[in-house]
């Protein structure tokens, strides 16, 4: 018997359009399908396939431990997630050791901030991967805006919400062109590093960039509304153009 | 009569498979398709749809005006490409004006350093235009090392291999994860800088990322070829993971 195969899967930014065709492919196709979602929930990668699997497609509902009573830098949430990836690896093992192929779901590219990634460590050297690039959340939100995102010798810098404000605010003043992703709550923060870098006028919010709920618009009009987990902040470069 | 709309649909990266369902969707559909290239060559994007277009479509190859004997910087040069940009937007203004909707093919993603964003700011506001987003070619590239590119807080940079060394250099030292684009001939100057930079020895080279002739190496073992225009060069993150 072969040993089967595991794809990692990028889905892209929502829009199922803009899946890849061979994701389209994969994804139609699919006998056993893995996904990522939290307890409770329908699952955000699932959801983009919503209408596409196959009849009898068997779902492996990855379901993150609930970890909200642990603080996240005590090492007992990181030994928590591990074990977690280890289980969900295993069980991934198991189907590829028993023939079959498992399309895991993952939102955007996998390879870019993605929790494929977490899995990919793991199940790399022993049982065959595959890993499907796709289109980023950022790419389907600086189209949202209308306005290219780099020209010419412009550097992009692609930057957390989650990282401190003086940081932030550091790199903001030091790059052409900038990226935010989880933004999410973090929002106060990364507009107070825009206002500190002299960027706050020149700066995006794109809500669920290619998804039925799409919302791009100027920060300093966004309001102070808590903004989706899927919003990015971007910073288009200016420069040369002939 | 109702105008028609002009298309920019990125590609992806080079392999049609990686095409999103959109792009391949409106390309086998299209019956004005419009691309750039070089005066005597086939067109890197046109040779990506090859075998996909209408029996009848008309094709407009959208030669670049040859500028061999203009220094970059001469303001001549720049001007030479601008008018030729004007020129070729005012045929496809035409075509919209006629009623006809013309895709124009785009490598990797059209707003992220393509040439149709020269287009599309001519365009903006005289005929309706649509942006398709596409996997980028660094996605390929890093799909094709195998590896993940950013993991947890890791700031991403994105540098051109026409940056003057220092300012390649100090940028590397002071990213996560790095992509370098445009490498080809500036290979020599990237290579420098990374050593600089204390990050030779984590680089990949990758060309042609998803494309029949893909090739990726640490480019400590890349030795000293000449490298082709489809060429990136990739330092991975190594930021936190559970
Ligand atoms: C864990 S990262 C995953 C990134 C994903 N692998 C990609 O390639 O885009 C999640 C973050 O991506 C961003 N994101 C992904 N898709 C998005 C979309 N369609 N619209 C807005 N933001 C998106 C948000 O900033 C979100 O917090
Ligand atoms: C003018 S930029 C266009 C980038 C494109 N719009 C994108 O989204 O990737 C051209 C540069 O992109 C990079 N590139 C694009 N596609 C590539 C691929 N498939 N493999 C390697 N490098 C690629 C190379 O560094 C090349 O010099």
């Amino acid at each position: 018997m072969k040993t089967g195969t595991i794809y990692g899967v990028g889905l892209g930014p929502g829009d199922p359009d803009l899946m890849s065709v061979r994701a389209d492919r994969l994804v139609r196709g699919a006998k056993h399908v893995a996904y990522f979602r939290k307890a409770g929930r329908a699952g955000r990668a699932r959801k983009i396939v919503d209408g596409m699997l196959l009849q009898d497609a068997v779902e492996f509902a990855m379901e993150y431990p609930v970890t909200t009573e642990i603080p996240l830098d005590d090492p007992a949430y990181s030994a928590t997630l591990s074990d977690f990836y280890t289980y969900v690896t295993s069980r991934l093992i198991a189907l590829a050791d028993a023939g079959e192929d498992v399309v895991v779901l993952c939102e955007g590219d996998p390879f870019f901030y993605g929790s494929f990634m977490h899995l990919h460590t793991r199940l790399s050297g022993r049982v065959p991967v595959s890993v499907v690039p796709a289109i980023t959340g950022m790419s389907a939100a600086w189209t949202a805006t209308g306005t290219p995102v780099t020209w010419g010798d412009d550097v992009l810098t692609v930057l957390l919400g989650t990282m401190p404000e003086t940081e932030l605010a550091r790199r903001m003043a030091d790059s052409d062109a900038i990226v935010v992703m989880k933004v999410g709550r973090n929002l106060p923060r990364v507009r107070a590093a825009l206002d500190r870098a002299g960027k706050l006028e020149q700066a995006w919010l794109v809500e669920c960039a290619s998804m039925e709920s799409e919302r791009a618009v100027p920060l300093v009009e966004a309001g102070d509304r808590t903004v989706p987990y899927f919003s990015i902040v971007i910073v288009h470069g200016q420069g040369r153009r002939p």
